[in-house]
């Protein structure tokens, strides 16, 4: 049972964004803080913008930052938003579904149901829950010399 | 978000026992009702053998029935045991995460604890419950021929 890199580093990108709420962030910035592609990146912080978390100023000077409060930023929202399908099995799937049992097997109602308990259960915390302590930076954030432009 | 074929069809074999409780099924006859890949199949029975979920019994007339009765099949047990992993971020493996601020970071608790309300909501769950209603075989077991040996 996964998630995709593409929701694993939308979270990492809004709690970094949550963490400089006093500056500009460019994409280089976070793909050197964290160590990841930057093409990698870019995907996402476009998605990001398209669902509205983040604001983009381009320029010279531009970069991104939060365009919510990380209060207002539900954690379970943001898996559903970004994560691809949640296509638990096959049948889950209408249009490529081809188990001869879907019709007749009770497991899909199971599974929606828990597949819902895991995202209500994300729905209770914000991106301000995940910050430690309250308006403190993480200490790996710290570590890091900011980067402007 | 998905779980491994390998699980989806763990559950179907499952399924298709609890509905011939009376007779000796073979890995062809599973195959060709859900037309899936013997090869596919071949593992995962393999590993329902090991984990105590079914009995094979080898020779001409041999085949594989329940090793439990279907009340006794907790899904949520089902889908631990045989789903590979439940690493639904890189920091969820501590061999092989990479993440600069898993030291810090809330987030893992938070899905710590969505990925144990999924398997608990599964948990509520036997196999029993999956068939419907109670002792009647699901319509599309209905048919196919019986295929013995």
């Amino acid at each position: 049972m996964r998630l995709t890199l593409y929701t694993d580093f939308s979270l990492r990108v809004l709690l970094y964004l949550a963490n400089k709420p006093e500056q500009l962030v460019t994409i280089t910035e976070l793909a050197d803080f964290y160590k990841v592609s930057r093409n990698h990146l870019v995907k996402v912080v476009h998605q990001l913008g398209i669902k509205g978390y983040i604001l983009t100023i381009r320029g010279k000077n531009g970069g991104m930052k939060l365009a919510r409060l990380p209060e207002e930023i539900v954690i379970g929202e943001v898996v559903r938003t970004m994560e691809p399908d949640f296509d638990l099995f096959e049948c889950f799937n209408r249009e490529t579904d081809a188990c001869v049992i879907t019709q007749d097997c009770r497991l899909k109602s199971m599974f929606f149901g828990a597949r819902n308990d895991f995202l209500q259960t994300l729905n209770q915390y914000t991106l301000a829950d995940a910050l430690r302590p309250a308006a403190q930076p993480h200490e790996a954030f710290k570590t890091i010399p900011v980067v402007n432009g």
